[in-house]
């Protein structure tokens, strides 16, 4: 069957389909149980290929009780979150360094704007929390900020500089965040 | 407090904070029954005015046994649907004439290309559905087809030529969709 | 001979020289009788390779009297219509559903925007017309209401709903615009 | 009324309908007699309001036997050049300095790049010409060369050098080109 | 005199001339002596408005020796830098944690990718380094990680989560970094 | 390594590391004598590959004295020049055929708007100047006013019309202009 829409990816067998617009990898998050650690479900293009040339994606976020999602940043695309579930500290910094930060209840939408450094922390002492988060890009990109910074081989005196601290509060800072062997 | 992030609206008292990048008019989908009637809840530019120069928005779709969302489309974007509740038919046709439909679960997402016409239908005979969709641009806009054509003054004479019908036909279907008085 | 414009088509045969950029599709128009069926004859970049990566297309259009281009709608891009000969009937309808139309008397210009539904109808009883249309786009694409509706497998019941009709009336619509075998 | 459209140009009377959308400066096109100058007629959103926010516009150029239209580039668009009467010579250069030129007969379509130099020249001894082109934009601009160089003051001896000649040759080429008084 | 320019900002005095497209903010880096602290000049629209609409813009970055300048982002910006004096480490973070260094000679040049974390790094212990980087936005913003982070009130605990380490080094991390009073 | 950058060209080896996002081309500038004839280098896209994808390049021009960089478009960017060495005087000429015009010292910005006509010249008798220019694209194009007019085929008669001259200055300039043998 010939298709008239611009298909940036070829569906693997070939057939275009009901099922190439379909993603399914999300089913999973409505099926299991509370989850215990901090884990993110994404559908961008390299999940659901029929996202490409399209600008749009999901992240399922999932916060067990006490957990942060650390600073990051999304380097092509705004984050829209809605939480679903339980409450959610928020809070993102501007280019002139001031803090936005709120206490979301369900049902509540956030906005982080493009390029701006943010986090997510679940203060709740009881309950989880889930978010699902929209892009206006079907491939936002994340960085991030700890593992940027002190799990990759920047150097030590660069960093110290940098922080405005000793090479030993950054090598202890790295050897926190360093990927285990 | 000065503030770096481009806005487009500013907010109505002039204060930039936390709130102004919340959104809590979703909040009645959690805390309602289950709906009698089908129900689109948009969170755009319009309601939420931090989401002006971003391009991302939601709608919150809530649809009774047996109900459906008329065949539209959203000529500024892509709509990302993510169903988390019920079962749902849903359907877009490309400028090929070709019908994609699919049968969603709970947890799946499907993709309606922008600017094709599309339609959804929960043919469950006694469950209800909910859906958020996501949406590639601060303010999609949707067209309705069947009241775009049916319920506006275009000519019968036109109208019947264009669905090679007779007139008789069309003013049945513009009695049944005009807006009642 | 090297080509310092970005081609995203190269010519069948190699060579870039000024038939590359040079289109005789539309010669016809000025070579035959008026016609009597209602014809589009288009350039864009599937015609005319030269227009890919350029933001512009044409389409010819031929109505003779009492003839009703349908409702349709162009996915990627605004029409500019230029009545060349004859008189039309032209109409859109926005996203509030109100209904802008207006008669067309040769020379005039009119504007479909982007991705709203549109229709041209030819209501003089005795002369053809004839209108040039620009695209912003080389591919605007065509979506056809009539034919996506009713001559597709959109199933019955759920157009029934969406026109407030029964089911009896969608299958004669069907019957009417379906591809005849 | 309200109006979904997003309308950069109130019209000046405040009221949006079918007139908004029309544009009648090109009647005067199929009303006069052959020109006997070069003629220009434009439809860009200067003149058609309702061009604000679309990315397209016309232009309709009458042509008198052996007149030129001397080499421009229009900064912000591609040309799409539609000859609807006479013969037509046309060219441009590309950035590697290759000419690509042009004998069009009626109802041909030339595509001239966005910003590259181009002209139009009916060579016919006899026979008037008369083309509708499109532009990409719906405020293309135009940079006609010889008056750019030649009409402002620029320093003749940068002009010489430029041009490998000498100042008398600059000063003539000058009064020339030079708005008369 | 009347400006066909699209100006976004227009001039504080009303006139349009060579002046408003001419930026002399820069040059104090040709008259001054070598720079004791390391210094940012910039000609963003900010300080030179015939920038705006236009998508580039400078910086001058002075280094003295041994100066870092710490992990940063620009949210809207790719960034071109020139090393026109001394030598210079620069590196960047990709999304997927590897890190890209290079000691820069004079003459050399480094791309910073958009939005990816980047910082550079005067290691010679003798000469400064002068350093003239494009921004393809007339507007990229900053955003500085250690400021960011460690100069805002984000949440002790989240910040001792995010960085694995115990709220102690967080406070310390704090304490060199919150702006003197 | 894998690669998280979207890179439009791969490097020669296949492998992407600090070497790939430096280019080392314009080392010359900062190691040779004072230039005796005007010499452009650019550092763009297609020297250095690492700007595929990126919009911004750099070019760096060195003008002896007496020098003209001769009325030239870029059809794809914004030049912003940037005087790092001697005097120079600059222009442009918007569509409107207004000239702006400024004499720069070392340390001024200018900027040329996209797609209009600009020069460059050392009036300077005795010393040379040197110029770095950013642009708001890895590909800004150049056309060469004077070579695209003389140094092509253009017919004769045409430019004599076109520039309200006889033949024979038309003749003399191309032999002036066009390449040497």
């Amino acid at each position: 069957m010939s298709m008239s829409i611009i298909l940036v990816v070829a569906p693997p067998n070939g057939t275009v389909d009901g099922n190439f617009f379909t993603y399914t990898g999300m089913r999973v998050v409505f099926e299991e149980d509370e989850p215990k650690n901090f884990t993110i479900l994404k559908a961008t293009s390299a999940e659901f290929p029929a996202l490409n040339g399209q600008s749009v994606s999901y992240a399922v976020l999932e916060f067990p009780s006490g957990i942060t999602n650390p600073p990051h940043t999304h380097p092509r695309s705004v984050e829209l979150l809605f939480l679903v579930d339980g409450t959610l500290e928020v809070g993102f910094v501007d280019t002139k360094n001031n803090l936005f930060t709120q206490t979301l209840q369900v049902g509540d939408l956030f906005v982080f704007p493009k390029g701006l450094v943010h986090y997510q922390y679940n203060a709740d002492s009881q309950n989880s929390a889930t978010a699902i988060s929209a892009f206006g890009s079907a491939s936002a990109g994340t960085v991030s900020i700890s593992s940027t910074l002190f799990a990759t081989n920047i150097d030590d005196n660069a960093l110290a500089l940098s922080f405005k601290t000793d090479i030993a509060t950054i090598q202890q800072l790295k050897a926190g965040l360093s990927p285990k062997p």
